[in-house]
């Protein structure tokens, strides 16, 4: 803003909104407003619903999701598989495997990728509990749900090295063209992965 | 989600953020993910900033701005020209031209456009108190920044009508290609009307 037309206090909450993910600084200016405008209806249980979360979010101990209690819902879930075990690099991705409802499986957060160029090494990451939950038993398969990245591939055959001696079938998600996905807008590579994967019709 | 991966608070934090203008569900769940991480760099001083500005905020008994304080920082401020109102219809438009610092202005927000099809009339706005602050004189022009639609041009005539007694001179913005337009893509009204305004190089 040229001047300050309002308080400071909105002027901070435009800047604490400009700096989450998906607002700019212009979309946090009409955000803030909107905010202010529906201040009983959408700030103040916004406000409340963070401050409840704050309060209780943490880290799960078991897999490395975030939650509000501890162990998180999906380890303490009784109903869902115990012997699949799906590695994923970020909750993020838990949440999107879970959005697709294929699997009913336990899940372990690596919180990250290896990346020796950004200094992230097998101790930066929640390897060892991984390995920790194979050897105390009962895993069947650990699917390596991993980006398709450099780093991601890295990490990969990182952790397939370590669960060798484990005996743990290990498998990781397949390449091919994305459903809905023309043909024409895919790179070489996925391309060349879906036809060396082709399936018998 | 297909089913629940976290407690019911954090999927309370997606749907709450889902409702902010800029943020769909999907981007809601980024951001509630981002906000979780940068708990304590982020979401902490964002509810924070929040709770002070539900605790403080208001709308300015004199121009109708929003703001912690009343009268609001506009109208409190020595400094701008008391001779001169801009009316606009919403606060977003008072800090759309205040970013424009083109004007050194009090304001006046009417809070909307007259608008028979959805019921709001002349005394659903702020425009009784228009009127009171010019009659209370002091106040040389009034330019009118409304939205150039059929509404705001409705609502400007009306303002205009009520003013025309008082004897105050009565403005509006020009109509004309905006800076850093293609003509190509300009409608034939907007056109039509910057070739009747015209200047002389």
């Amino acid at each position: 803003m040229a001047r300050a037309v309002a308080g400071p206090e909105i002027e901070r909450l435009v800047q604490l909104l400009a700096r989450v993910p998906g607002l700019g600084p212009r979309s946090a200016r009409r955000a803030a407003l909107q905010l202010i405008k529906k201040r009983e209806s959408l700030m103040a249980p916004l406000a409340g619903a963070m401050e409840e979360v704050l309060g209780k979010i943490g880290t799960c101990p078991v897999c490395g999701n975030l939650d509000v209690r501890s162990p998180c819902l999906v380890c303490s879930d009784p109903t869902r598989d115990p012997t699949l075990i799906i590695v994923v690099a970020d909750v993020s991705d838990l949440w999107a495997l879970e959005r697709s409802g294929a699997m009913n499986a336990r899940y372990h957060v690596l919180g990250g990728t290896l990346s020796p160029l950004d200094g992230i090494g097998p101790d930066d990451l929640n390897i060892a509990s991984l390995i920790g939950r194979v050897r105390d038993g009962g895993v069947a398969e650990v699917l390596l749900a991993l980006p398709a990245t450099v780093d991601g591939q890295t990490t990969a055959h990182f952790v397939t090295e370590l669960l060798r001696e484990t005996g743990v079938k290990v498998t990781r998600l397949a390449h091919g063209v994305p459903v809905g996905g023309e043909l024409d807008y895919l790179d070489e590579g996925t391309l060349a992965a879906a036809i060396r994967a082709r399936t018998t019709l």
